[in-house]
């Protein structure tokens, strides 16, 4: 620490009567970190545009490695060494008072999806350097190492914290991913795409795994709580269903005829949204993808392919719902006369929040003043790779409208700054614990 | 007449006491109908195909153009000499006893869908020619003078017929069709689209028009009757229907929050099914093109865009159902939360077949013996542009399971020819009339 910095946290930091800094009364610079991510936005602004016009700042893209330069600038300004791992994942540890140890691992990530918001991400990963500088001016080391990850290309397919936990393949590495392979891709990031075991972690050498991030739901926002509290990420089922009718004339096949595969699809997206909300829970249930063929005006539609996805932190639910639609779909085919097949194509398990975390957020959060919600995250995100390593927990921030993967994307400053400190409070409540 | 073929007309056809051919028993050669019809169908077969695999006789392309030069050769045959008039439609003109009577026109076209089948259109055309070599065979002159029109380019929106009738504009001309413009398409096959005037008939200068054709729908054949008896070509409304709701992440969005065009557009094809089935009559309605947008498996489709389509020979049938969709959508609309719009983009009005004629076409076909039907035409036909200038008729024949558009469309070979003699039938009735 500076001479400079020391006397800028005594400012900031009221002391206890022993003279170190009530570690409850800390705070994050919320104007530090509503600069650094105004900053950020620059890569991978619109050309001309403002804050407000959002940012594409896909993985491995210029603005991405631009991004990522200026991150290891405000690590190096916390305090911080930048390393970069062979996942092309930005480490910057801060050393712990115990050596024994191990390390409290926080963070997020700054890749964006095509014309994204500002704080998918970006918020989590500069809240967790924010945090870090915090330390530093307050001149606190804590019993654990503290690290912070920011982890490369979430948006496509989480590629940077499946390489901590090694389930990155061959297939992964040439799969083109925005007009590269994301071997070329990792390359261009720093990445070593051929010693990728060089960023695996085992299981259990984390402490804890900690991420605050937008809530890119509605939930918060429309309940006017400011601080979400994550009981875990969904588990997910995916289908692709297959409606085989019979193409024909629309103006001469009367209608008792007709095998009509695009009126069975009609009922099936009816019958997916009946299943999902006629029982309670928080589980959904979409019909996203549709395609219809040959798809003229005047053709009765012979065959349909569409996609079906359900989520919930229960796998025992998804398990109810897949059953449900099959026998739904069975009944749909007999009446349209139609043959229909569902054939399932993902299955994510759900990764549980650990509950001792949750409480440890909920603590945190009240002793700051702000009410607290406990929801799932509908979204996937690195800390859903993380769960598998260490216990897990993330802090959610409301999004205005729910509107997220949008230019129109939008926390508000004091939202982000008082996720950032709750996520700071966690951080030293779990290091005490 | 060679004398030949006064000798076969002889055989074939027997006499009054009079000694003329008694014309109540005059038939068409059945085994030389289904020979044109086979050799027409090398003209567009798929490369080492047979009869079975159907034939894509696109207008304009070689396909067309030399089918058309073995269609010239058989009207020769038949004792006719073939013209092409500016629309590039194929005449062939029979002189009647009365020279103040106005012509009695029949025919079809010959060109196809790409993988169409050996039938529709084909079947009407060479049993016109199959006519007038008939009554050529058996030296029958009628009073009427008749003829025999191959009309140009019918799949792509009975371009010849509508040049009879002076309905086709520059812009039609200057529309790409199959990768040629309609305009040097025209000029390919003969035709002269700069002077498409000299192609115009006036209204009133036809005695009546004739049309056999496959039904192209399954009533006749699910029901075992050889003839149908067209009672017009429906009137067809379509629309245009905009579905917009908010595309949002399928797993942060709760249920109750979203604005589902996809689930919105579900509803409204539900409606048009039940609609169009809850009334009597021979109605349908068909939802045939769908858009979904986003389109992604893990996004709430923020919009759709489809198209409605309803026919019926009672244009009130379809003023009422336009009426009721529209309805429907608007509660659609308020229980998804989706604003719908409904875009009329089509009305063509019903041709409706000529009472009289229909009642010849009837009796002619049970002084033949064959079960009669009458029903109305779904699809559209040149028999509907020719209505304007003369009291129209159509005879159907049966397509087996009421495919068409397609190498499995069939008409059996006992059909064609029943087909073909009810033509040649109601054309005498005619002439006698």
């Amino acid at each position: 620490m500076t001479g400079l910095a020391a006397l800028a946290a005594c400012i900031a930091t009221p002391s206890t009567s022993s003279g170190k800094p009530a570690l409850e009364s800390l705070r994050i610079d919320a104007a530090r970190l509503q600069r650094s991510l105004e900053e950020l936005s620059v890569f991978g602004r619109p050309s001309g545009g403002t804050f407000a016009d959002g940012v594409s700042r896909i993985a491995y893209s210029d603005a991405d490695v631009a991004g990522r330069r200026y991150v290891m600038d405000l690590m190096r300004a916390a305090g911080l060494e930048p390393s970069i791992d062979a996942a092309g994942n930005l480490h910057g540890l801060r050393k712990g008072r115990d050596p024994s140890l191990k390390p409290i691992v926080f963070g997020s990530h700054i890749d964006s999806v095509p014309d994204g918001g500002n704080f998918d991400g970006d918020l989590g990963s500069l809240a967790a350097i924010e945090v870090m500088h915090t330390l530093q001016d307050a001149g606190i080391r804590t019993r654990h190492p503290l690290e912070v990850s920011i982890w490369s290309n979430e948006e496509g397919g989480t590629l940077g914290s499946r390489g901590q936990i090694g389930t990155v393949e061959a297939a992964d590495l040439d799969r083109m991913f925005a007009g590269v392979s994301m071997r070329d891709g990792l390359r261009r990031i720093g990445g070593d795409p051929d010693h990728l075991e060089g960023a695996r972690r085992p299981p259990g050498s984390v402490q804890a795994y900690l991420e605050l991030h937008i809530e890119q739901g509605g939930v918060l926002d429309k309940a006017g709580i400011p601080i979400g509290v994550v009981e875990g990420l969904v588990s997910i089922d995916e289908y692709e269903v297959e409606i085989r009718g019979f193409a024909n004339h629309a103006g001469t096949t009367p209608m008792p005829e007709r095998r009509n595969a695009l009126l069975a699809a009609a009922k099936l997206i009816e019958a997916v949204q009946e299943l999902v909300t006629s029982m309670p829970g928080r589980q959904v249930g979409t019909v996203g993808q549709l395609v219809v063929s040959p798809n003229a005006p005047n053709v009765v539609p012979g065959l349909v392919r569409h996609s079906i996805e359900f989520r919930d932190l229960s796998e025992d639910t998804l398990a109810h719902l897949g059953a449900a639609i099959r026998e739904r779909a069975a009944q749909v085919a007999r009446d349209t006369h139609t043959e229909i097949t569902i054939r399932p194509t993902e299955h994510l398990p759900p990764a549980l929040a650990s509950p001792v975390i949750q409480r440890q957020i909920e603590a945190s959060a009240g002793a700051l003043g702000f009410k607290t919600m406990h929801l799932p995250s509908g979204a996937g995100h690195d800390a859903q790779i993380m769960a598998r390593l260490a216990p897990m927990g993330m802090i959610f921030v409301p999004s205005v409208a729910g509107v997220s993967h949008s230019p129109h994307e939008l926390t508000r400053w004091p939202d982000c700054a008082n996720g950032a400190n709750v996520l700071l409070q966690t951080i030293l409540r779990i290091d005490r614990s």
